[in-house]
């Protein structure tokens, strides 16, 4: 059971379009544009006034979605998702958007973010004699719209949503509208944008200049919007007491040409890596970053340091999933897989290498042992985040406590079990200022989380 | 029938490995790390010194060798492909290796490469009753082989290879031995490597650090190599008059983390950038350069203009084949694809942006439009190589003259179609000085060819 | 919404086992051997007494279930379904069997059949806030025993089966439970067989022939099988007013080596035929028959007449779902498909020509053609079943009335449609005389139907 | 080497089309009416007239011809290829037809048959300097051709075929004519229709049915046609001193609707039938054949001896190459593929099995104990030709010398191993007059072949 509250609705991409006649196409691009947010599964769900008609698959979306696949979707509406690969769980079923048919109309539904009290909604309405044939936290929505007493879509949402615990941005189409609610804390990014007398909604803001959208803001904590033919409303669900974007987005998991909250992800990276070369002044002769998340950083801790930037690694771009991993055997004589070092950049120098968070810490101690191999010198590792001693419970796959390195374990064990010379972490006050805002979850740092946590979910987590 | 001029042994990608009991996995590896040096078509052959097993496909390596299929394949030796997509041209016939059996024993070719006299030694070899089954270049080496009246296959390989003009860079197994060649020029590079008593042959170096190999040296110009169980024996079959690596593949063919003769790519790249960068003294807020093949070169531009690099222009990494193109009413909505310009870094900023070369000008008009409508309220391109103004004839796909933009209008007629607010082009000197060698085939800059060229081939280049 | 009334649950094929370490390997071959009954989709739950875990999707059982995936289900129980080819409905979400998890366990459901009052209990289950996420019948009884009160599976599935009309066949898989239901008239086939200590059960005996299956007795009308490792339980949920037996199962729907309720199907077909020959005393040269379902019957005929059986009429055995169908203007010029003609059996020949049925008449009419074009100087069509003049509501597609010739049009003008030289039916005394038994349903041919009709049913099928 | 020799151009179909503008859709039909001839790989190479363009690949002629590819494939002359599943050869390779490009016009090569000379050939043409890319013997004929003296292209084919041994029916298709060729025995059936001002090609005559053609005449043995756009025009190139059909195209290869030489194939095995029941006079309750091949003289015996004819067996439809086999403990326990016997019949029967010939004995032992394990008190197995006591050489795959239980037991001794209550074997002259013609190689029968054989064909045959 307990499977079910890690969820299969942890980071996605979502994206939405009402009152554009290539609305699929627009979706298509959009949801591309955010494939790096989930590579597991991808769907839409297109509305022409009439009827809602969906697809989905176990795939990217340049494979689920063929030519011969979009030619059977038009409307005017739609929703997207691309959702995040979990070990283990997913199946056909559980990728998104959940589509639901009944005798008063259709609904679908997109989701991003992850539940903490949805293994309890789930036990109160199987109880009053509701199926779900999903494992995913998303069903849940459906399940209280449909048994709120409310006649008024708008307020059947409202009341459902007010029941939710945790991180979520929602997409919820009908034939009739388009809604988005965020959370109360305002966990996950979800911007509206315009495109001619069109609107558009997305996880990220980079989805918006793909499809030559403008935008307009940010969705608030709280906030319900429904968009129809009529127009655009907003309305609040909930009161936002604490306003906390996952800081996560910005070190590592947004794309770099996106904004959140008016700040550029990329420019936030650099200047992270500013910051930590002020914090971390080492002698040596190259920074280099891993890519691709940490490019930036290292970019900004060359330029702050005055060291040059060097490539000194590189990501294979063709590693898809029929890649065949390399053996054990095969490792161990040197075969190496989606990065290897540039020996004609570090053989003989002093390496600082930049990378945005550790987590277990056996990549770190891979890349090092393979920069020394091929031939640096000394390779100081500098992080452009302070260490994640705690699980994420709104949807960024940390995992469970017992996996974190930096949950029991000094900077200095660390330093020691990744073999690097050094190993700096960015401050939390320098990471905080570095980004220039100061409503973040910061959870997986401090262990002070937004929202209640439910004991089950504790029991996931801590006890795994 | 001029067709097969233009061929189907442009750039490509080869590996082979002769004495190692996982001689098909570290071909699978090696051809992988090649990817970018062609996405259409791959295959392998793999000899258990009794027979010859070959599998081949149109796709990428990890497309075609499953892990079912590379069930089947084991052996000591293997040599592997991946091949350029040449516009219409193609078909599975074509993907290489060739593979040959006939009652004396089997032949597997793999080329990287361009011949300019396939046409007059195809002529001659149907003349005399040879029957071609594919329309490629590399077939004919096979041919020559065949019909040479030698009985020793080295003495068969070094006549047939005397016959050859043009670029190409061979690989050649049998049950007993495999051969390696390089034409009298060396227009393409070739390494070879050692993996413990096994020897490893690349294209480029970056297939060694891939599988844990080390670098022993190229090979060189004229040199055919033979590698059976009893060693490696090198002979030459010319006498290299001009030794003349192909510019482009520093410029932007090669992998950065490869070395071309001793010169890692991609300081090489940022020599260039940093050369540029002293060659036009430009006032402008950022630097950014357009990915992937040109983000050393910027990097370096930004190192020595002190003008802080950015990410300005993003990539998406997910555009497969299957991927839908946009259509142009959508294009013209302002649908983009493969790149997007990163409006938070670009705003309001005097942009420089670096690019490797310009072929046809068109997808420089579209970044620089891009750039502007983000925002950019200068533009300038900054190009880190020489005008091209000659077409290429050993598998650089530079198209016809008739193409090349510059081989018939000025920098400012080109800085206007490009709609850029200032254009410079690295000078020929400066390239060659920031490279640091200068043994280079410049000849799509120049019009100085290091072979003759056939009037043929010439016809085809120029007629078309 | 009346698209929900025809329903996705037509005539399909059911098998079940419990208690054999083959579990799935025996299913696989079972449905494999009812493929007749079902081509559209197909697919399997296996159970291993703790978990449910599931396989299905749109394709024949030889193409879903792969050697990699028949690898992944193991158990000692399991169901599988294959579906009925239906224009337009269908899609994965429909494919059977269901499966539902909850908190307290899984339920897999497989059918075969077609509900009358689905529209009505998903009215009734809507309003009480359960969201439906297929448009199969099936899903009706999943909800209903969810929401009864009763604490006892048993309990909850007779309840819940009390509740339904029309025509089914169901095998409910739980964890530890496999229950096998058949609606009150047994309007569907369903047996029980064993194989060593383990049970099966199968919508046709040829099923127990392929899996080395001992037949033990046909599942009776309102009855509910529970088989658990206690052993096998027999309630009766409803009392059986009429057995009705579908009559179309032994005139055309089931393979000619199953016996139902004791008679097999390819003796009652040939007694049909022989019945046949006495009623329409032709003379005529060879009897052929409409390959595959006619054969039988034209065996029959030609026994009893005298005449010699030929084979006039030839299937094409390889017209898979990706076969091309000629396009009209090739058909105008000859090309034919699926069947053709046997020339040198028919040409210059009086040619008695046996059916099963006529539902349209528009392949008569064809197959009448065809044969005349080969050389026929007569063709009289002589059919093994009275005319069809009413819909099915259980699940045989003979579609809406309008399209049933039989409907409003006299022997006489079916004959001049056809083209045929004379044209008979089998009386009804005469086809339940051949078969032997007395408790059918003759509802398409008679109008008279064992179950009330619901209203909504009704519209469906007469305005169409 | 020896490999060679069995060939990869057994038995096959083969199809062509010269002047309709739908050549390569009615190519689709007629090579998909000849699909019976093989399944392992198809073809079809198109011409515009100034071009010829391939497809070909493994699989089912409506799996590789797909809607798309067929778009790709117009022209006004086509030849089309099914190849027969030969164990371990094979690979897309040797799929035909085999298309071949030079600087002077392509060809096209589509082969049914076997030589006996080829690996002779081979040698010699290779000793010259050819080169072969398949190993199928189909290539000869191409590289005879190309080096034969003559200008003319229809001496250098007289030239080429005059030198071939064996079986072989040639389709050969240039961008200017269409020749078609029969070896001097007529070994392998070919014939000739007309639709409208189009010839046709068929290895048989249902093929002309489905397509809407008429057929003209039987090609002769030892003749050349070719038809261009002036006509059609015959040339002997060798004189035919034994005509000789093979006898198994009528006992069980060809499809039951074809004529071969005029004698339609149902009707000469119904006349086997017939003939077996005056040669074996049994006391039994039903006659039953083997599907598919077996029926029509099962129905021929039913009706000379008097005993109904009843389906006793019968065939899974769905049995295509993704089936699972069952393992060996599956079979064991009795679970069943392929054929099933039907109990309702058989159950307390004396059953006569008519097959239509014995091989390897294994089938037929597989079937009588299925027969009587479905309660059969008696099998009596009555074959429709004569014991094949030696190899074929010329295209049937009847194995090695060893592989046949006739090749060195007596009837009794092969009675005993099938475990049947009677065997009898119709005797020779029974067939030749049954069949009503007597030019026939009877060679796997009687051991006397009509062509000399080759010391290394019979190696092939005798040692293996």
């Amino acid at each position: 059971m307990l499977a079910e509250i890690k969820g299969l609705n942890e980071e996605c991409g979502i994206f939405g379009v009402w009152g554009h006649p290539d609305a699929s196409q627009l979706t298509y691009y959009g949801i591309h544009s955010l494939q790096h947010r989930g590579q597991e599964g991808t769907g839409m769900v297109v509305s022409d006034g009439k009827t809602l008609k969906g697809v989905k698959g176990e795939g990217l979306v340049a494979e689920i979605f063929t030519a011969e696949v979009m030619k059977e979707l038009s409307g005017n509406a739609a929703i997207g998702h691309v959702r995040y690969a979990t070990a283990g769980g997913g199946g056909y079923e559980n990728v998104q958007p959940l589509l639901f048919h009944s005798q008063t109309g259709s609904l679908a539904l997109a989701h991003n973010g992850n539940l903490v009290n949805a293994t309890s909604l789930k036990h109160q309405l199987e109880a009053q004699g509701s199926i779900f044939q999903t494992s995913s936290d998303t069903e849940v929505l459906a399940h209280l719209m449909k048994r709120s007493g409310f006649t008024d879509s708008k307020d059947r949402a409202k009341n459902a949503l007010s029941m939710l615990k945790g991180a979520y941005a929602y997409l919820i189409l009908t034939e009739t509208e388009l809604m988005v609610a965020l959370d109360p804390h305002g966990l996950r990014p979800l911007s509206l944008g315009s495109l001619g007398d069109a609107y558009v909604v997305a996880s990220e803001t980079c989805a918006f200049d793909v499809v030559g959208a403008e935008y307009i803001r940010d969705i608030m904590p709280g906030e319900l919007l429904i968009i129809n033919d009529k127009g655009i409303f907003s309305e609040q669900f909930a009161v936002s007491t604490t306003k906390a974007i996952c800081m996560m987005e910005y070190i590592y998991f947004s794309r770099p040409d996106s904004n959140i909250q008016g700040v550029n992800v990329h420019t936030a990276r650099k200047n992270l890596g500013k910051r930590l070369a002020i914090e971390a002044p080492i002698e040596a002769d190259v920074v280099t970053g891993v890519p691709d998340s940490s490019i930036s950083a290292a970019i900004g801790f060359a330029e702050a340091s005055g060291i040059p930037y060097e490539m000194g690694l590189i990501k294979n771009r063709y590693v898809g999933r029929t890649f065949i991993q390399p053996s054990q055997s095969l490792r161990e004589q040197g075969v190496k897989m989606k990065l290897s070092p540039v020996r004609g950049v570090v053989e003989g120098k002093r390496v600082i290498m930049v990378d945005d968070s550790i987590v277990r810490g056996t990549t770190s101690r891979r890349i090092v042992t393979m920069l020394k191999e091929a031939g640096a010198t000394e390779v100081h590792v500098v992080i452009s985040s302070p260490p994640i001693k705690n699980p994420c419970f709104y949807g960024i796959d940390t995992s469970t406590t017992e996996e974190l390195i930096a949950s029991d374990k000094s900077v200095e064990e660390i330093r020691q079990l990744i073999g690097a010379d050094s190993l700096t972490f960015l401050s939390l006050e320098g990471m905080v200022e570095a980004i220039g805002k100061n409503e973040f979850c910061l959870g997986c740092f401090t262990g002070n989380y937004p929202t209640e946590i439910y004991p089950e979910t504790l029991q996931y987590y801590y006890q795994k």
